[in-house]
């Protein structure tokens, strides 16, 4: 971390904060140019808190060096994560379809899409037992009831589930559930990320509405410095100005969170624009980009869904879009659906 | 809610549409223009999700003609919401100002913060306790040992306390809280707005830092249409392109909010740009903009904080910063930290 | 076009109000409903101006059913709009790729890069002569010099070129130029625009850093419906809230804009991030995803360049990515290069 | 500025580093940490390029330590930018209300504004003549007979005139224009900013939508530096995700600028929001904030207006406006439509 002075500081203040930093347990390395006074830190600097050391009037700027995060960082992690779920490996090389509808809504629904999905070939259910909504008064999942047909569709077609956590104390009710899913309204529900590092099922993280990529790798590494090695990475899209898609699909996130983490990234094209016609290009973006999966939304009839029916595809839709990730990911050299040895 | 459809649809879908929307429990009225074909949805529509109709393929769009809030919307209470908390007016014609540490970090700084900014005028006192931090190395808070010390501080000056709730089921030991602050990041974690409107103790809910007005309402909605009418809104600034703020105040939500909504609006300059010069003159704009109260970090030795000691101000900037504050709303014609009778 | 009242409008402020609309040579369609009065305008409302109709205090809101631009709309011409440039077949079903450096800095580097990006597979050179520079004390290209250097270039290797025009007075030094690029700071300079109608010059039209998809037709609508129908637009990254990449691409916009315009629609993978390591991944994303063509930098050798270095790659490194244009394409059963017969 | 290396470069790739930025013409400092090491840059750095620096791949990270802009910075220029224009004096202390409708339309409707708010106490008449307009069908202003009608507006109320250039081509037709404004959508046409700095006209220029406040600064700098001190600048409300204002007012722009540049700065609180009920809290904020006038718009049946018609207020509105503004400036102690002496 680098710590920049403004202009002609006062000996005594420089003095000042040097032993403000050395109190931190970090070493400091003093040098005076012309234009400006710079203070290399040495040590451990994740603990540091930047804006503390910006508020001291002497200082213009502070800088990190090294990021913040490092049980998520490459540098300290140069392998790929890649670890099995339910028997499927997820990470570099791999491609998994998670597929299913936006909410769970009966038995019948969630059962013939299962089979339907697991036909195209799809290796995870998705589906929503517990909604976030933006309304009090929209329909709020069928709870509980959601999460038993959920493994009853499980049991059915052997498809391992993912379905979203919204509350730390449903914690014990999801112990049949595959992934617990965090959603974008929860990546920065710290407490939430905490409990999850101490548990022992894969987590799907999706990235918040409006968060940058160093915080999505701040969130995961809660969940990782617990303990809980098995963090999904999921990029959904982010709020910008435009107005044509519901959100515009940060593609260059899959590479760069590649380069700088090890943990495996998947998209979700559905809630990236919310617009089903755009489902199967950005699929195919995603791919060639170098995601190891994708989270699609599929409802046997989406014009009667009773949440993001809008955004769904209909099964016949995902199977062409399967045949379509078959060929991609053999271009690729990626292995499809592959089941762990 | 209009329902516009695409040009020329059959009948049939049209037919099937309606029965559709009538199996919600509303009316219906169709028009058939010669660009377009219409229908409107007479009814409670507030249950009505816009994409399930927009699934449909022969809807061009949906839109909502009444508002998705009623509960927190000022067309179904045209009164300023004011309540007392802890003997304060709170909300149109009354001005309250919050303030004190990011967060609590000893018994001396919080009591020593708490005299200060009680002899310059505050009428509340805010602290952190428990602490959302983008990382998970950084300063927590002090947790329950921090909720301790703002209670001291709060017999020791009589200033009621406002703190942020991270987690549910730390409502219990909240319960000589007298404001409970919802943060930015947790404006949408629905579960917690939810229990949070079943409790007796007045919220003071932050917008989100990437949602809209609209969002932001829809989550104040649940509290209060759980039947918790006590909700102060704050805006904080929220998230765009500019860098040299960390935040954008968007200051125009003071007036909209007022104009349809009956709750009390306050404002953070402090998070709004975390930049301790601007405290100031964004608390003279708040006020001018028709704000019901301010909310300022003010820390005895900001260079030494904690965290986000580089956007709090010092007990003497806040004394003038009061003295500002005075004559302002004195100015607007509004009561400085009154009492209620 | 709908215009949508307020509930229980009077009668009198309708009827000026339907007086008022058809005035503007349009018929209406008045609809009573319970929640809500409808008026649908019936004919060319491409000329309408939204805004002054919603200033009337009866109106609650006014929402275009038809799109507001004509000439680029693929309804109104449902054909892929494929046509040659100096040869090239430059839309659907054909791929281009533009390559070169930021800005021409003599002659021996245009013409080595010229040479360089020719054998790897380019079949368009691109280069600054005037250069759009936030600064006013950076470089601002070698002007009319360095428009005669990628003459120079053009005549050494066969490659016509691409620059970008900055003052519409350039226009008639421009006459060699093969294709006008109008860049993203230029996207709503209107009177460049509609001079650039006026022209038998193809043009590639950048997308602003923060225009909405329908600006950015409306701004290619300027030029088509001047009469030249040559536009390329090109999607080039948007400014959000990002930090770690210089702007967000907008992959979406590629299929989007294809489905509702037949103009061709390349991407700039250079900009879209500011980061080389990322320019070949979006360059394959943006060829699954149904992208025309690519516009590259490379610079021969990027440290050293007058501008915008950091983003550019070396040749080796655009020969490896031509390797992977060349596979992707013919995937994609797209020509690459392909010469008009 | 500073150059931070990445770690452990080999001496031979620094040595170069180094010769490479003293062949820029300037001297460096070199330190070298534990962690990174670090050259300072000594000399005019304005002109460096940073990305180019970048470039470099043992380079981590440039940061400036000063800024890039020098004719507009505070630092070098301590004293407010005060000066008089046709008679009125601009800048701190000052406080100037610009007024009038959004294009011009006819001569009894500029005529009529302008009197209105002449006697209302505007001090300049605004009103556009040349009009930027997202489609090529709407309404593009009177253009040449839209001036020649300002001027007579001129003569008949004896306020000076304000309006919009959008083709450095008209400037002699502008002559007898007192302030010429540069939009928004022309914020960054580098050409004509350049132009301007050589003419005797002051310069109001608006902030582009989505443009940075340091972009903004170095677009003032390019008139400055030119040598044309009269500029203006005029904070009008950024792009972001909110949809229920047309855009974001960004108050704290005011109170920053003012600190880091010399110029006046001023507010347009009807193109902010498009939301003609916002326009008086927002100008009044404005003005708390420090702002140094105002630009609004007004028309005389804004439901009858040519374009732009849903933000103007009315004669009526306008007047009621400056009654507030005549309050708050003389509590404030700015002098309103002051006169030089």
């Amino acid at each position: 971390m680098i710590v920049i002075l403004n202009s002609h500081p006062s000996q005594e203040r420089v003095h000042e904060l040097v032993n403000q930093l050395t109190n931190l347990g970090l070493s400091t390395h003093l040098s005076e140019g012309q234009e400006a006074t710079i203070i290399g830190l040495i040590g451990d600097t994740s603990r540091v808190d930047m804006d503390a050391i910006r508020a001291n009037d002497i200082v213009k700027d502070v800088m990190r060096v090294t990021e913040p995060y490092k049980a998520v960082n490459r540098k300290f992690h140069p392998d790929d994560s890649i670890f099995p779920i339910a028997g499927r490996q997820v990470g570099e090389g791999f491609f998994q379809v998670i597929a299913g509808p936006c909410s769970v809504e009966s038995e019948e629904q969630i059962i013939s899409v299962a089979q339907d999905v697991k036909k195209s070939g799809a290796s995870f259910l998705r589906g929503g037992a517990f909604k976030p909504r933006t309304s009090p008064y929209a329909f709020q999942g069928l709870k509980a009831e959601g999460l038993e047909l959920l493994l009853e569709a499980k049991r059915a077609t052997g498809l391992p589930i993912v379905t979203e956590l919204m509350n730390i104390n449903h914690l014990e009710a999801f112990r049949d559930v595959d992934v617990i899913q965090v959603g974008a309204r929860n990546m920065q529900n710290f407490e939430m990320l905490r409990e999850l590092g101490h548990c022992d099922k894969p987590i799907l993280l999706k990235r918040g509405l409006a968060n940058t990529l160093e915080e999505f790798l701040m969130s995961a590494e809660y969940i990782v410095s617990g303990g809980n090695e098995r963090v999904i990475l999921c990029e959904r899209g982010i709020r910008t100005f435009e107005t044509m898609t519901r959100n515009t699909l940060d593609i260059a996130a899959i590479p760069l969170i590649k380069r700088i983490s090890h943990l495996p990234v998947i998209v979700d094209p559905s809630h990236a624009t919310g617009l089903p016609f755009l489902v199967e290009p950005l699929a195919k973006a995603a791919i060639a980009a170098g995601a190891d999966g994708l989270m699609v939304e599929v409802h046997n009839n989406p014009k009667a869904a009773l949440c993001d029916g809008a955004q769904s595809i209909t099964p016949a839709q995902f199977d062409h879009l399967m045949g379509e990730v078959t060929r991609r990911t053999s271009f690729e050299g990626k292995r499809l659906g592959c089941e762990a040895e």
